[in-house]
């Protein structure tokens, strides 16, 4: 388990990393140059909270893995995977000035991202079988996903309608997912 | 071989990211421009597979690695970098549009992929000399990179006749090797 | 602990690597465009000394950690966002060749740098309750921290008056940093 | 030592990474285009050699360092730094076509990595002392230090008189280093 949890931790950190490179320098150095660039900002510090809060909760769930099986691998290589686009995403949300498209691309790909979480707590789930704790927990997890799933979905067409509600929605799923679990935690 | 290891997952996650910087946003926020990004999108997406497959087979095989010597170091250090030049190759096909030169590029090199990984297994078939059940294994996995890099080279000029076919079989392979490898998983 | 340390090693390398990336290469091979690009160089050689002391600082207080806690990841994130802008005003130092307002605001980044570790200490500290030699310990380093905040804060305005004043300050502030603490590298 | 050879090799394997980032597809998907690029091609390959060699003797020497001091901490963060700039000077000899001043500007960086090793190869004959075995096996890898940091300086000046005769040396000098000191790796 230890490679799986490592590479994972590599991936992730570029992940978080790399979005960095498409913080674009205003071209003068002025202050008015330095504001012009608030929508690069902005994608950029919700696309490193949703990172970080994504790799917090992954850091919590993957140490309640039982083997490194072939379910387990591809569930969580299919959670890197859209974990890998979100610096594409964030990069077309500021490109474009938080254009509805963008904002609809954005939410789109979040929405899938919570599916491949979906997805791997229901591997984890299986590992755990038996250990009732753990299933209620998990269970609870996967109606959390399930409603961030659904958010995220809403958040779409949303966008086209008024970018302020959706950018509102996609800055409010993070922060519910602030802390990990207690339970789970403490588990 | 912990430090081999973490060094290799450490090259391969981030070949597996940094394929990300080279998605390139559309100009314009519209559906039309975002459709228009296919080629890039279906490169970076059979690469991504691609090197998660890599990752997984080649962590499978490294755990059955007795000492880090010489041959080990080399033969991992040649696999590294065919791999690394992945994300090269993926550029190349998006931004031509899968043009059949590209193709054929993206051909030859993963069949030098393959080769690297043919020496390693050779190498690793060394390691586990005595070990009947291995031996036959590596033999078993040798066969299937052989006949993997007989595809790929069948590949390069099969791209100049018909782009499609050759997709077709750069598409197939990855998928035949999805899952590890089950007597070397039960190893 | 481990994958906590092992995740914040990772984003620190990728932090300190990747700036080598937005060192341009000067357009003609002569030495007077060679020479011409000494801004991004000195910015580059600066930040990742600061960038090398804050991993040797970080490395040796997250071993005094006692157990990953929600404070301690939140506390350690946060050190992480800001660290992870630091190739962003690098690069603005450079290609606005050393302007006042791109002084600044590298000055106020790395301000708010020290306020995250400023909170990390105070988290840590609280994890090291009732061990005298440990609080004292980092009652100094929260001292340093503070003063170094002063003298960032102080840096921004001054920028504006003498460049080569505040760059003398930001120069000087890492190099008293160049050494961890000798009693917290004893205990 | 664990976190020190974790993010040394976290460092190294990004920097041998992110050099093909720098690969630029040709314009035109056509054979003479392809072949256009092979200065930056070999510049790649070149360094890709320097790096995973310089890889392999790091890995070898920090087995045996004996504890995490300072000196350790900056001999190594030194060999780093320099480490670091190797993506930039091989895109300069890429971009460049090989021109002289690159090829000068390669080899003085790649001395000032010589000098980094021999300097963390000073300390840990330091962490050493008293193995005789070991002294020994130092001073001849300082010898070897000494005499690439010579014939590199040699490459400076001689890159302006016949490029191919310091690109030359700079070919040869890895070939020697190809495999990691016999004793060493036996100790």
């Amino acid at each position: 388990m230890g490679r799986v949890e490592a590479f994972s931790d590599g991936v992730i950190a570029i992940i978080l990393t790399i979005m960095v490179l498409d913080l674009k320098v205003p071209q003068q150095a002025t202050v008015a140059a330095l504001l012009g660039i608030w929508p690069t900002l902005l994608a950029y510090a919700l696309s490193f909270l949703v990172v970080a809060i994504m790799w917090v909760n992954h850091h919590h769930e993957l140490r309640t893995a039982k083997r490194p099986d072939a379910a387990l691998l591809w569930s969580n290589n299919m959670l890197l995977f859209w974990m890998s686009l979100i610096p594409f995403v964030t990069r077309y949300l500021g490109d474009s000035h938080v254009a509805p498209l963008a904002v609809a691309v954005y939410a789109g790909e979040l929405a899938m991202c919570c599916v491949a979480f979906f997805w791997l707590q229901s591997v984890l789930c299986q590992h755990n079988l038996g250990n009732e704790a753990m299933e209620r927990q998990y269970r609870r997890m996967q109606a959390k996903a399930a409603l961030s799933i659904g958010l995220y979905v809403l958040a779409v067409p949303l966008a086209f309608m008024s970018v302020r509600l959706a950018m509102g929605i996609l800055i409010l799923i993070p922060i519910s997912y602030f802390l990990p679990d207690k339970e789970l935690l403490e588990a």
